[in-house]
């Protein structure tokens, strides 16, 4: 069955297949069939690279500040290059009749498939296919396959194999466009290479890349040669072949970095990681990357029976996720647009800890344990961005990249090239919070004390630290403020008392000062300072009227301007005489605050609080952030407003496959990927932890479902947990017998 | 009057315009709208420089070998680059539509325009127009005005005017392709720079661009910045436009090179000229230029009456000439592809001397001087050749570039990369006597007695002291043979006594005997010496059978096989039966021979003999060169074979309009391009110099022109010459009184 999404290009074939048709060179595509390991990704542009394309290439941890206003993921060279030659004539597809074209994402195996057939004018016909993966087995190789196909023509076929230096991070935009790097290309019959500089000297990268040829039929081999052309390198390979000939290539593609070996190391390393790669050969190569994918998704997969487009979407976010973390480097994160674009310069946001987060941490938490070791990585920077601002503790950047540093630019241009003042990596703090909190849901899922000795309790203690130098005491009132913050809603700027941001350091001072007991003096707490955090926690200001949570002091007397007109995908309308360049004076709210609240601290809700707020804020959120939709679908699953929770799911979702923003040529929405996860699992399966650390589960399922099959793992176990209208079934697949549930408030021992 | 060529998007409107219609990107227009000084040139593609187009941007003189298999008119930085952005959209006309695209080739003044109107899918219609030139009066600069009309949009525009290094010698072709320099890119406000250094070391060449604003028109310059990407640089102007904005900018390229100052100079020297070329400003340029363009055509040009398609394309093969030779550069002659593209890599062959010097000769004579000193500062490496192959004298290189050494490979690779061995620059060594030829014909033209004795005696006293020593003597016959060559026809191989070679070679003897006889002992050729260059000239082996002259000894005992059937273009077809990998067992050949010594020494043939061998030699003709046309056309006119004359003549003045030998795209046919002038002159109007050193005019029309008038020069004098069918008029423009020519058989007093 075809499902026609937004780009009625794409479609999704099987479960596990995402496809598109025809020969386009769409930049949203690019991004879908990147192809990742979360320690290199290359967008997915074609072999040729036309120069109408975006190409994308990525190490992760690999940034660079330059002539660049912010620190930048580096755009580093396209690896991926090959172009055919036909009797000398480059086969350029936008010069032949295409008659197919077709390109599937093998989302099961981690492969992503290339095939077409064209003819040129004097009537030759070709037929390539090519096959690329990023290894999860050796996550420092690329591996292709290559078939041509000479279905009418004899003659010579040159088999180019490319590098090309021609990169840049934002090379369709004349204002910020930069190449973050010098390159000294080479090439020999051995390989075309790459050692990449990056311009403020941080890293080196060195890329190489060979082929060999795998099978010949009606064809022969009469040559192989290579050139360095300074900006790319190439290796050639000639072919004499016959009508009907059929060549077949194997290509690998071997990255190495200067954050694993010395600077001077790489171009050797590179060199022999190439060796072994083309020795392993193809067919190793693809059955170790896919027994590794197959054991990914044997732990993370989620099936949704009944609702095919809500089953592989949330498939393809999963994949996306999957494809952007490694678990084997500890001192990067996943960027707000994975590893699959420049959006956001690969910088890593809160979108990390609260929306993609919960999916590693329960479905795999090695890699989740990794993710979060970033952070502990980069606390002395966080310490740093603390003490600029007259600070105790850690401060966690609003936007992060290699150091730790806040990365956010204070100030940018408009289109018009106006000085815009940027506030977000002065005054949105709830990151902070957020980051002790992502920290906590790991340790509670996991049962990692070791890693809540080791690495969360000392950014815990810091982040409290900071808080409780940031809270500023009201004599009058005897309460604290923490004034001049931006929360989850980006509307409202230089608000005070965000209740988001302050029950959540509220929580952050009282979790460190739990902790600081637990650990006793060897915490590097004192009783002292564990009392004052308890002090000032429970007398900081949550402002609330009645049930309703006010989102931050003096919101309720905001002007109420209704949201009445929808667009056609149903998403919000400026309502009439909205100024939308002031948009501080009103009651309209961009994204989830106090019902993201409400999701992440729960248990200090009643669920008629819950389901009050919801109302009156879901009725006034212009949904004008991706990361809004799983909240509301989140939310709207657990406080009964089942119409919005299937919408907003829907939406969150589909993002990326049906770029409902309209901006996934940039990347993948990593965070509404992490949100349909969430929205399934806290929302739709009603999954949490109670105050004793049981497992609560507590489904609805929308009624359009048959049922939701999830793997995920709980202290130590794997589970399996199956819903159907009429049935909630959890079985351990793995770890030790003697856990105890609540499954719809019955305690069940499994 | 609109007249279609072959590529029905090629027209000419008026007759000093050349017309294309359309959005194209074709290879051959690239060639056709080269602009070029002599001193630089740029193909014609587009300011945005699309990755299917093949720029080529050369300096005359500047060569590098590399890694190529030969010495190669190096491809340099593309320097015309501009692209328009609209709120940081790229305006890619592939994704644009559109409504209107025309470039239109100014031949009389010298300047290139194009102007397209295009909308995007958000319906925003823009109109540019650009022009450019290479400077006729300053050598070293190119010029251009943009102006780019927003219709119906406002916004911000943002022009980046850039310099892109990345290009290669033989961009298409996977097996030679090659960049022939290392480039060091800059960029400032002031500049987007490069220095060029070749690959071999022997030539520096910077070039600057910048532009600066015109004038303006509800459109405001907001932000000036330039960047440096390695690989390319670039300045950029922002603009923010209302409606109906009308932006208007020029731009200036500079040039420089360490052909002209020493190779630290280049860059101080580039950056000066191009403040100057700014601070003189569009109009200036502009004027200087056309008022160079409109002298240059006061002497060179022709009109045919009556036959406007004619016309027309005759100025376009001049026009190409004239842009192709720079008189102020004596280093430099003109490629076989002009300065237009890379087809016989910028190599110097004897098309230059025998097709492309008659028109410099007698229209700008200033250039063929400079054209022919390029012969006699080669000198020292054409002796050289000669000592290579064991002889005295000079032999000049069949392929020339910057050393006068010979550039012919000895060996190249068919296309399934079989070695082939290439015979030309061994054998083919008729260009020696050529060029002594092309010196004596200048001279007789131009009375430059200086010359003669500085600059052609030396080379035709090196150039006999060869052939002196090629001739082999038979005893028996009491005969010098000269045997195992290549004549004009390159169908035969290995051949012996070429009628073609031995004649001019005997001229070239004798004629150096005269010249030393008189200048005595101050030649440096002693009696002894002359005396026998005389003896053994008049005992070269001519071949000759009756009236009938034998090509080569043999060539009559040949196969002869019947042309019977024509192509569509009245082009021969094979006839049936001939192998063409063994074409020396045919009495078919490729090219005039025979014919065009008839043409060059006419006064040792009678007419009965040029009509016999016409006739015999033109049946046997396979017109496998763009140098046979436009013989067959001259003696065609000269031997009352008017049919043949006038189709002759169509073909070869249409060679690159129409691309009727389908690689216009690798550059111009510029010894078509001359040879279409050499039919002009000396077969149509059928002018000549007798024994006496008079002009003889002795003109044949073709029934459908009215009328030709040719302006040239002669011993000093500016004439123009009117043929009409009933009447020939010679007048005097300017020089001295006193010229006697023989008009129609009588003798005329001017």
């Amino acid at each position: 069955m075809d499902i026609n999404m937004a780009k009625e290009s794409i479609h999704m074939d099987s479960a596990r297949i995402i496809t598109e048709d025809g020969f386009r060179l769409d930049r949203a595509s690019e991004t879908r069939f990147t192809v990742s390991n979360g320690c290199f990704a290359v967008r997915g542009t074609s072999e040729e690279l036309y120069d109408n394309e975006t190409p994308g290439t990525y190490v992760a941890g690999v940034f660079d500040k330059g002539n660049s206003a912010v620190t930048e993921l580096v755009n580093l060279p396209y690896p991926f290059g090959m172009r055919i030659y036909i009797d000398r004539e480059y086969v350029d597809l936008r010069e032949w009749t295409v008659g197919f074209h077709r390109r599937e994402l093998d989302m099961a195996r981690g492969v992503l498939t290339r095939e077409y057939a064209a003819a040129d004018a004097k009537g030759r016909r070709l037929r390539v296919r090519t096959e690329r993966l990023a290894s999860m087995a050796k996550r420092y190789i690329g591996a292709s396959r290559i078939v041509i196909t000479c279905e009418n023509f004899g003659g010579v076929v040159n088999v180019e194999n490319f590098i090309d230096c021609n990169v840049y991070n934002l090379k369709n935009n004349p204002n910020e466009r930069e190449r973050h790097f010098a390159a000294r290309t080479s090439a020999d019959d051995n390989a075309a290479r790459v050692i990449c500089a990056t311009k403020d000297g941080d890293y080196t990268v060195a890329i190489a890349v060979n082929a060999k040829t795998r099978s010949l039929a009606k064809a022969g081999c009469i040559g192989r040669y290579s050139r360095d052309f300074g900006n790319y390198a190439a290796v050639y390979d000639d072919f004499e072949v016959e009508e009907g000939a059929v060549i077949e290539l194997e290509r690998v593609t071997a990255f190495c970095s200067s954050r694993e070996v010395s600077s001077d190391l790489t171009e050797k390393t590179v060199s022999g990681r190439l060796a072994e790669g083309l020795k392993t050969g193809w067919d190793k190569l693809l059955a170790e990357h896919v027994r590794e994918m197959e054991n990914l998704w044997e732990r993370a997969d989620i099936t949704i029976d009944g609702d095919s487009e809500a089953d592989k979407a949330l498939r393809f976010c999963l994949y996306n996720l999957i494809c952007s973390a490694n678990p084997l480097d500890e001192e990067v994160s996943i960027g707000a647009k994975g590893l699959h674009g420049e959006g956001y310069k690969g910088h890593v946001f809160w979108d990390t800890e609260l929306f993609m987060l919960p999916f590693f941490t329960y479905a795999l938490p090695d890699y989740a344990r990794a993710l979060l070791s970033y952070r502990w990585h980069k606390l002395e920077g966080a310490k740093k961005n603390a003490e600029a601002g007259g600070y105790a503790g850690a401060r966690y950047p609003w936007e992060s990249a290699d150091s730790g540093l806040e990365e956010t630019p204070s100030w940018g241009f408009d289109y018009k090239r106006n000085k815009v003042r940027i506030w977000t990596g002065d005054i949105e703090i709830h990151i902070t919070c957020d980051i002790a909190y992502a920290m906590r849901e790991y340790v509670r899922a996991s049962g990692d004390t070791e890693f809540l000795r080791e690495r969360a309790a000392p950014v815990i203690f810091e982040t409290a630290r900071f808080w409780a130098s940031r809270l500023e005491y009201d004599k009058e009132r005897d309460l604290y403020d923490i004034k001049g913050v931006i929360g989850p809603d980006e509307f409202h700027e230089h608000i005070d008392n965000n209740a988001y941001t302050n029950t959540l350091a509220r929580w952050n001072l009282r979790y460190a000062a739990e902790l600081a007991a637990e650990y006793g003096a060897g915490s590097g707490v004192t009783d002292k300072e564990a009392n004052i955090w308890v002090d000032v926690a429970d007398k900081i200001c949550v402002p609330r009227s009645g049930g309703l949570i006010e989102q931050y002091d003096g919101f309720f007397k905001k002007q109420d301007v209704l949201i009445t007109e929808f667009d056609a995908n149903q998403m919000p309308l400026w309502p009439e005489g909205v100024d939308i360049t002031k948009l501080g004076k009103y009651q309209i709210v961009k994204q989830a605050d106090v019902v993201m609240l409400m999701h992440l601290l729960g248990e200090e809700f009643t669920p008629e609080e819950m389901k009050e707020n919801y109302i009156y804020y879901e009725n006034r959120t212009m949904h004008k952030s991706s990361l809004g939709p799983s909240m509301y679908a989140l939310m709207g699953a657990r406080t009964g407003q089942h119409g919005k929770a299937y919408a907003n799911f829907m939406r969150t979702v589909l993002t990326d496959i049906a770029d409902n923003q309209g901006n996934t040529a940039h990347g993948i929405h990593a965070a509404a990927a992490g949100g349909a996860w969430c929205a399934v699992f806290y929302g739709f399966c009603g999954i949490g932890v109670d105050a004793a650390g049981n497992l609560v589960i507590d489904p609805w399922l929308p009624e359009k479902w048959n049922g939701i099959t999830m793997n995920f793992h709980f202290l130590g176990r794997r589970l399996r947990l199956t819903v159907t209208h009429g049935e909630v079934k959890l079985e351990r697949l793995s770890g030790p017998e003697g856990l105890t549930a609540t499954v719809n408030g019955g305690a069940v021992e499994l």
